[in-house]
Parts: structure tokens; C-alpha cells; sequence
């Protein structure tokens, strides 16, 4: 009971990797916001299985249609209803993993807290759910983008191999240049080839993505238990396969003294505040301070590899067990508009919240 | 509007640093729990100033009253309400900071978001609200302890001084066997003598806080956006000061590949399922697989030193502020109990929901 | 954004009378419940327009599919998706409509509220969103089921033609036995009759629905805010029409003195608990007592009459306005699986709540 | 598990009726808001016992504490929280009720659904808890004030005898002018004669709060579960002893024709829109429309008598109880600062969650 995010522009998603369809509800979107479905759809691409090399070859369109909220172009301020079917899976045989506990799967833990589960492909605990959330998460960039707040995520790191430099020092407009989503060029490439390599090895393999939100107004965030990082490490870790996040300075940011990593406040001629330096990730007592939102989240390799894999079936016995299909060799490319989207989810709620805490 | 956390255990805290009290209603805690103050103080007495040579020297009781919710002895199923008063701080100047805009302090965001704050130490902002939850978690402890559940939170590293040991090589038992809270004696100690030297030099410095929790059954975490270390990182974050959360392999896991990562099944002479690696840190697809969960919390070095530093006021104008009273050097050592109690809180909350799935 | 009821067995819906679908997601519904997608089509048929002479003679077949949450015939405890297409109103004209407030309707409050609306038949306001509510509460009326709990509506007024007698003198097998819901046939014809002479003077006329729920463990229902009778009081009155809500001796019990109202315990030969009158309705403290629990739910007449009527239009002008189309003149026969529904979804909560309580 | 009501401005409410305290926490009240103990106190002294002869002679002073949320006379936009000691009552002798399951009282369904209770006086199912409402109540009034909303509840019916008159021919400044709180001087004596009669034969009797809202914005009430009257009429059934809710034309409304009941619009000369009737009660769809909104509140006699009446104790035994001490005949008086409180309640949150519609 948890497929719902949000508490003011909250959503809730449905719909197993292998079902009729997955989809999502967006309940809270004011009204008067102009979307199409075009706008939702170009989210979904960069997010769609086989759109290169490095994922998996597997084909899907994963067209979305509106069913509600929608009216003339304009939000209604009504439930908005997303749905993408999944295609036809029928002909397709899960028998082998019918019984099997896959390693690090969530088969066993499923099957352990709901007493059956949908083995096709995952079921409910596929990353095929993260359809709804990028839906989702497109109308919220759109109302965010209409405030002027950007959203760019990026791969930072895959494997060892990781961007040495700081966000400040890229050119954020380069992370679509290329299949990875890395936007300097030349780690790009070596990122690539190491995921060649371990998709070549019938391995996988995981990475950082980063991400640089610009724009927030100063106030948002609700202490003390919604801080602005907490929802947004919140958000990333709900995310499949993630396992770690970090804010501003982060776990690097322990090593250093207070006189340090304190950021020093100055007024510019505007009579604008900033900080000189910011190691707070833009977020100080849990609210947004109008400096740059910065953080990383971990993901952890594909647990699907091709190779055979010791483990158990649903009766406790030994088996051997072996990946069919086609997977990613590692997930972090597509992984960039899901962090894309989670962020504008946060965003967007807590925008809306901050709206409450006013007469 | 966000002082409460949790869905059925549930905590609302109020009070600022320097107001009448702090306290805390925990409101969906099961009847017949037994339950004493003297239990809920013993885990606020780890957490009080003043408890070593390496803390702020604030002498500060924090006696605990039970207003609700108990009755001879137990728990009723209704609201237990605890508080916590504040000495009286009256005569106390807080004129130096009335207009400031300390660096990386929360008096900049509250001012911009709320429009006015309570200056004096900084109010709701200040740590000292955790207060409240380390008392609600001593109450979830106990629930938790009843089940077999128990929590251990540690000092794992303090600025560039790290634990080498995994936990499976500690003795946890020796965690309040110095004062800084790290199991390992001669770590703890090379630890101590970095907090003295930054004392000394007027400075703080960060550190990790690790916690591992043994005993909880499978199924605990509700997909999809509740996941069990969804929920435990938020929770962690939402403590003053930290800047980043890992599970399981956490950054590290990132470099390895799904053949390394992977955690593999057998089934031992009992029928009981184990794995036999842990990257997953006990939790896989967002519920707990019944192996031993663990993770780490970075926290930021304490804001306030007692050092000159530039800043500005709230009218924008450039100012040198310099700390003043009685100051934590380094907050980890008290950041143990108020780990111990957020993961105490998130897995009380994440048990009854799990009692709720079924019928 | 309140497109959501229940905390736990918790439903969404979405849907504008004249767009593309309406539906539901049921969040929290436990695994393992077998359920057909008959079983939920048999409720929503009780429901559809078209039905018999005192209904709208609009034929809507209102069929529904299930997108995701059931697997081979049972709930997984993932969403379960439901969704019922609306047919194609696309030639339909709605232009007399498009800028009139229609009196007692929500035109005028919606527009005011959202800045637009989509004006084609009530859109979100229509009580077509009561389909999704009917979906959703088969599901929770079969888990209910399970649990020995049957929950009967039925109509006991229709404008000042009221059954005189109370529910425990009623055979409520009967209920379905006319095409108004009425369990005693003599009050039913003269109900029928009064409906139909009301839609021959081209008007609409209101009622009251009375709901019996037996078999309700002791225990459900969650003082202080949340009693069961207050749940269900809300859950009654966001239907469309509703104007009140009384449970027990209600009303008319405000003229009575304690030593009348006061249900008196006793225990029965095989020890259960029992009260001698039930003058509570089943709910003592906002908590069931074991004793079948029953309200009363009062419609208001339907707002579109098929007469001429005075009002404005959305820049303030006098205009005349007749209702178009083919309306219901009496809304209580299909509002009785309407009641039916919320009542169970309200329970089917309450239930799982219970469970939450307890360790 | 439910001690809370409101999503934006939420109250959380704690306290037995013989434990140390009863107290409230607000969460969500705007910062900035001018708020003093004294305004919190005066809506307290309305409901403390002992104000009248018609009233329980019961003296508590119910003196209000803020513990936090308030600095320098305003709101802090942090958690109010707001303590009312409760006066020792440890000499008091409760062992005649320690088994007993009184009738009509929670004694029973609290034992059942805890497996305890605290069986002082009621405790927790006592309507002492009413205190903590009140005093938050007092504070939404506050802002709702200041917003030109004001709430104002009246004593309608005491037993069988029955205001005649509408709210729009009262003078409802007199509401305090008498001891009953009906603003009709010759009702009000009647109804003041029939209590004291009622007390005298030692008896109870039930009644009918009304209350009128005025000046409330169009636009509040979350459609389609929160609609504005559904709220109310749960705020209000949650109320003890409360069985019934209606809100504009009610039950009486059933009997009317569509073309009698609806509402006609229009424009004044400043450009407002009226309508002519009001049988909407002020709420359309949910909504409020800008017209009153009005509202009925039955509540039944109070279940405690002192006569000797037969009940059963815990161990299902047959037992004559008889009421001791001092209590109420009639709860009305007392009753009506409850609903302005609740009242309040409901229309602050609702005036929150509408700014969070908005962009």
C-alpha cells in the first residue's frame, strides 16, 4: 500500500511489467497548465527500451494515452489520468522463473510478503513501473518549467570510471549528445566501451547518475521530517536498483572542518543572497536556499545477467538458474529521466506545499 | 507542516530549541505495550549534552514526562504525549544573531520561507528537537525489541579517520564503551584525539554514522515508493546535519559487476532462506529478505564554530559573526541515539503496515 | 486533489463524464482475494442508466476491464487497476451548456474554483464518477464477504412516501424484487408511481436510502477523528446529492432521554455480548459493537429538470435554460449499489486499520 | 490510529480524561498569525464545566498552556502545541466502574478493541478530549477572521422543543445571551425549564446544534471525497454523541421537487453572483458557492444517568450500575463551542488546500 508519491501533486501508478498495462494517476496538477500528449510522450522516449547499443534491444513504443484531466489542452485541476499497454506477452514463457528466486531479484522477498506473485518478468517489482512515473513526471517539469526551474540529470560514473568534474565545470546542454548520457565527450566514449565490455562478458554493470536542479525559488522544503533532501533521497531510493544518495558535499563532505565547508552568505549588487561556495547542495535546514540543487544517486549492476547463477526455487531446493532474454547491460542511460522525473515530482509537490504555508 | 513522520506508528514533535518545551504524541503505538519512563530516559540520557569530555559542555537534564497514553504501566492504544521541558533560557543574549544570517544554518531559509523565526539558537531548526524522537523511538525500540528486533547504530568514521572493519567483524556490544561511540577501541580512540585537536583549534569536523539491525523478519517495506530503505533513508536525512545515505554496497557497489553483486540463495539445514553474500543490506526490492540490514549516514561538520566568519544580516549587509557558548565539536557521538531511534521508528511503522496487508 | 478515499484499503478515481474513461486504482486491497471481473461487472450493473422505466433511459453498458493487480484469478497486493470507456459522445451538443451555470449544480463552483471546466455533461462533477466507486466496491464488498459481513441498502423514501417500518421488520432479500429498491412491494408501487408522475410533470424528486450492515466484528472504527460512523458519514455525503447523514436513533433520537436511548448489555447463553435495543446503530465511542449497524443517507431531487429555468451565464447575464437529454427524475434506485459501495469501501478500511492496531 | 484531523491544518489530540493532561499540537497554521493564550482561553471558558446551573457543577478552570509555535505574540509557522493540565483527581474512587461496561458508553468497544482501557471517567472516549479541539478550533477561528469568515453555532432544539424560526430571522449575536446558547429568548427559557426538569428526574436528554458560516470565499471543498459538507459532516459526527449531520435543506429536502429546490442565480448590481434560495446549504459539487453555509447537528442524551440501570461487567456477569458524581443532563450548551471549533477546523484546512490549488 505505497504507489502513491506526493501529498499535494500526488501520484499513483499501477501495473505489473507483464499485465494488460501500466499507468498512473496525477491527482493534485492545478488547473490551466497546457500539456499534450506529445510533451508527456518525448519524456517516455528517453526513457524507452531500444533506443541504442547499450540497452537492451528490446522493442517497445510505450505510447501514452490520456484518459482524463485533460481538456482543450488545459488541465482540468481534475485526477489525470496516463496509460501505456504493454504489449502482447502472451506467446512468451516464464516457466523457467516461475519457481526460481532469482538473485537479488525481489521474487523471494514478494512471494515471502504477498504469498504469490506475478513471475512474468518481474511483475510489479520490474523497472517497466517507472513508465508511469516518467508520465508522471513530464506534466510536473512542465509546470516546473513554467516557474523556471531545469531539471538535468546526467551519468556521472559507470563502474570506476567517473566524471572528475564538478557539474559546474559541464555543459549540461551535451547530455543528450550522446547514447550514455554522460555530457563530457571523452568519458562518455570510455563509458560506452565498458558497458561493450560487460554486456560482451554477459555481465552488467552499475554507475552515478547526477543531478543539477537550477532555479528553485528560495523557501522550499517543510521541516523537519519532509526536508527538501530528504523527500528527493526519498524519491531516488525508490527507485529500482538505486542503494545510495547523497546531497551537496555528501558522504566526501564528512572529511572536511566546519570552517570549511560552511558557506559563506553575500549580498550581489542586486541585492540578491547567494553563497559563495556550496557545499549544502542548495538546501540549508532542509530548504531550498535559491543556490543550485545538487546531488548523486548510486546504482547498483543489473541483477539479470546471462550467465548461470547458483540459487533456490519456491520449495528451498538448489537450482541453476540462467538469464533468457534481452536486459541492459547497465541501466544507468535510462536511469537519467526516471531521476529526471522524480525530481520534478518532488519539486512539484513541494512547491504546492509551499503555497499552503501562506495566507 | 511536515512534524510527523510515519503512517500508523505515527510521531508529531514540536518545540523550539529555546521555547517552553520540546516534546512529542506518538499516536498508533499498539495497546499493552509495557512501558516506563525510565526506559524512554535512558535512551534520552545517551543523546544529552554534556555527557563527555568530546561534547558540548551544556549541562542539560532532559527529564521526560509521560502526559498520555499509559496506564498502569501500559500502553492504551491512544496517544502517548512526552515532554520535555527547557530550562530556562531568558536570561540568555541572543542579540548577536537576532539579525544574522548564520553561514550554513537554517536562519536564512526559515526567514525566507515563514517571514519571521525564533532566533534564540535557532529555534525549531535546531537539533534539539530530536529530542522528541529520540524519545518516540526508545518507545518503538521497545515494540521492536518484544518482536526480537534490535538496532545497533555506531560511530564508523570522524572526518578522514575510518573504520576499516565491515560489521561482521566488530563487537557491537562495545559501541558505549567510549565515549565516542565507535566499537573498536583503537579506533575510537585515534577518533577522540581528532575531535580534541578540532576542539582545540576552534573548528568541528563530520563523520559516519553505521547502523546495523538484526532480527527483522522478511516482508517488512512497501513497494513501490515506501520501500524499506526509501523510508529509512528519508528518515536519516531528515536528521539535522546529514548529507547522505547508503544501503548495502551502497557508492562502492556502483563499481562491481551483477556477478560480484549479486546475492546468492541456498537454504540451510533448518529450511531457512539466507543469502549468502549481503550487498543488498537485507532489503531487495524495497523488503526486508530477513538477512542482516545495514547502512551509513554522512553528517556534515556542526555549523556553528567558534571562529570569526563573514556573512550577512537580514538586511543584506555584510557582517563578522563569531560562535558563542557552548558548542558540540563533533555531533556524531550524539548522533548514535537519534540514528538508533529513526530506524527504530521507520521499522515500527513499516511492521504494522505489514500487518495491514493482510487479512 | 481529494480524488482518494480510504487510508489503507485506499481507492483513486479519475474520469469526466464525457472523456475518454472513468476508473479506479485500489491501493492496499490484501493479496490473495479471488476475484472475477464478473463479479465487479454484477455491481456496476446494478448501477447503469437504462436499467428500468424510472431510470434514464440512456443505454450505457459501462463494461470493465481490469488492468493490473490480479493474477490467475486472485489479488497480487499490487494496484489493481479498473477502467469503464465512455461511448463515443463526441457528436453530442453540448453548446447550451457551454457557458450556463445550471442551478444546484456545480458549473459555477467549479469554474470559480479551477479558473475552467469541461462542461460537456458535468464533467468531474457528474455522478458518473460513482462508476469507479461501484468498481471499487465489489472489490472490498467481496473481502468483506469473506469475513461474514453483508452490507444491504435500499430506499425507504421517495419524497413523502416513507416505509414506516423499521429495517428488522423487513425482508431484505426483497430489495432487488422492484425496480426501485424498495423491500416492501406496497410501498415500492407507490414509490414507482410517484416517480413516474414526477418525471410525466417533467420534474425530479429526492428520497432517503437506508443501509443494514450485519455481521461487523467488534473493534472497527478509529476514535477520536476517524469512529466508524464518522468515516461513513463523509463516505455518504461525497456522493452526489447528499444533503445528510444519520446513524442509530439519529434525529429522532435527540428527543428521547437517556434512560430511553441507552442500550442496555446483556450476555447471551453462549457468552456473546449483546445490546437490547440498538438505539447506537452498532457503533458506541466511534467503535463497532458488535450489534448490526444502519444509517440513513438523504437525497436530494436531481438539479436537471426538463423545465424552463432562470439563471446566468459565465459572464454574469440572466439567462433561460430547460434541461436537454434524458435524465434521471428520482436518483434512488441506482444510488442503493452506491451506498452499497462506499459502505464497504468504508469498512473494508476500518478493517485493515483494525489489523494495524494490534501487534 | 487517528488522532488527527486535517491535511494542511492539522490538529493531533492527546490526553485521558483523568491523566495528567489533554493537549493538542497544531501543525500547518501559517506563520505570522497574531495569536494570544487569552483568545485561545475564552473559547475554553465556553465549554469548561460548571459555567451554569444547566451544566455539569463540575469546577475545572482548564487553564490553556503554549508550549511552542508562538514567538513575540505570532505564529511561527512551526507546531503549536497547547497543554491543558487536568486536576488531580487520584483521591477519586473509580472502582465502581473498573469492570462495568455502562451502556451506551465506549467501556465495551475499547475493551474489545485494545484489550485494555483506562476506565477513569471514560478516558480517552471521554469528551474532555473536546478541550484540545477547542483550543486548536480557537486558533483557525483566529485566521479565519482575518480572512472575514465567521462561524457561529447555536442551540436549535433541546428535546422535543424546536426553534421554529430560520437562521436568517435570529439575532445571532444573543447566542450568549442565555445559559442554553439559543438565540430566541422565549425558546431558550423553555428549553432551559425542560433541562432542569430532565436534571431533576435524573435523567438526560439530546438536542440539535445548528450553525451558520458566513463569508466564506467560493471555491473551498475538495471534490469528489472532501467535498465541503463531507468534511463537515465528518468533523461533526466525529463529535461525541453526535448521530446525525445534515447541511442545507437536509432531510427535509427529500420532499421536495427539483424545481422547487433548486437554487436560482443571479447577478447583483456590484456584479456578484447570489442565489435566490439557499437549499444548497452554501455548497455546490462540494463547493462553497459564497452564499451561508448552514448546517444541523443532532446529538444524543448523554449516556451517563443517575439512575440504576442494568448492564453487564467484563466478565459478562449481570450488574446494577448507578451514575455517580456530577454530570451534564444535557450536553447542548457546552456542545456549541465544539462545533465552532470543528467548524473552523474544517474550513481552515479547506482554505489551505485551495491556495495549494493554485499555481
Amino acid at each position: 500500500m505505497s504507489n502513491s508519491y506526493g501529498k499535494l501533486f500526488r501520484i499513483t501508478t499501477f501495473g505489473e511489467s507483464h499485465g494488460a498495462a501500466v499507468g498512473v494517476i496525477v491527482d493534485g496538477c492545478p488547473a490551466g497548465l497546457e500539456i499534450t500528449t506529445e510533451e508527456i510522450q518525448e519524456a517516455l522516449d528517453r526513457r524507452r527500451p531500444g533506443q541504442s547499443k547499450i540497452t537492451t534491444p528490446r522493442k517497445e513504443e510505450d505510447r501514452v494515452t490520456i484518459l482524463s484531466g485533460v481538456f482543450e489542452g488545459k488541465t482540468l485541476g481534475t485526477p489525470i489520468a496516463m496509460v501505456v499497454n504493454n504489449k502482447d506477452q502472451a506467446s512468451k514463457d516464464y516457466s523457467h522463473i516461475e519457481h526460481a528466486f532469482r538473485p537479488s531479484h525481489a521474487d523471494y522477498t514478494y512471494t515471502a510478503k504477498y504469498g504469490l506473485r506475478d513471475y512474468r518478468g518481474g511483475g510489479r517489482s520490474s523497472a517497466r513501473e517507472t513508465v508511469a512515473r516518467v508520465a508522471a513526471g513530464a506534466l510536473a517539469a512542465k509546470m516546473l518549467q513554467q516557474q523556471g526551474i531545469s531539471i538535468q540529470a546526467y551519468v556521472s560514473q559507470v563502474g570506476k570510471i567517473k566524471l572528475q568534474k564538478p557539474y559546474t565545470e559541464l555543459d549540461l546542454s551535451q547530455i543528450d549528445s550522446n547514447i550514455v548520457r554522460c555530457p563530457d565527450g571523452a568519458t562518455a566514449s570510455r563509458m560506452i566501451g565498458l558497458i561493450e565490455e560487460v554486456r560482451d562478458s554477459l555481465d552488467t554493470i552499475g554507475g552515478v547518475v547526477s543531478c543539477v536542479i537550477k532555479g528553485v525559488p528560495v523557501g522550499l522544503g517543510e521541516p523537519v521530517f519532509d526536508k527538501l533532501h530528504a523527500e528527493m533521497g526519498k524519491a531516488m531510493l525508490s527507485i529500482n536498483a538505486v542503494k545510495g544518495f547523497e546531497c551537496g558535499s555528501g558522504f566526501e563532505g564528512v572529511k572536511m572542518r566546519g570552517s570549511e565547508h560552511n558557506d559563506q552568505f553575500y549580498t550581489d549588487e542586486e541585492g540578491n543572497v547567494h553563497t559563495r561556495t556550496n557545499n549544502s547542495g542548495g538546501v540549508q535546514g532542509g530548504i531550498s536556499n535559491g543556490q543550485d540543487i545538487y546531488f548523486n544517486v548510486a546504482f547498483k549492476p543489473v541483477a539479470t545477467i546471462l550467465q548461470p547463477q547458483q540459487t533456490i526455487n519456491d520449495a528451498g531446493e538448489d537450482i541453476e538458474l540462467k538469464g533468457k532474454g534481452r536486459h541492459d547491460p547497465c541501466v544507468l542511460p535510462r536511469a537519467v529521466p526516471i531521476v529526471d522525473a522524480m525530481a520534478a515530482l518532488v519539486l512539484a509537490d513541494l512547491m504546492l506545499r509551499q503555497k499552503a504555508n501562506k495566507l
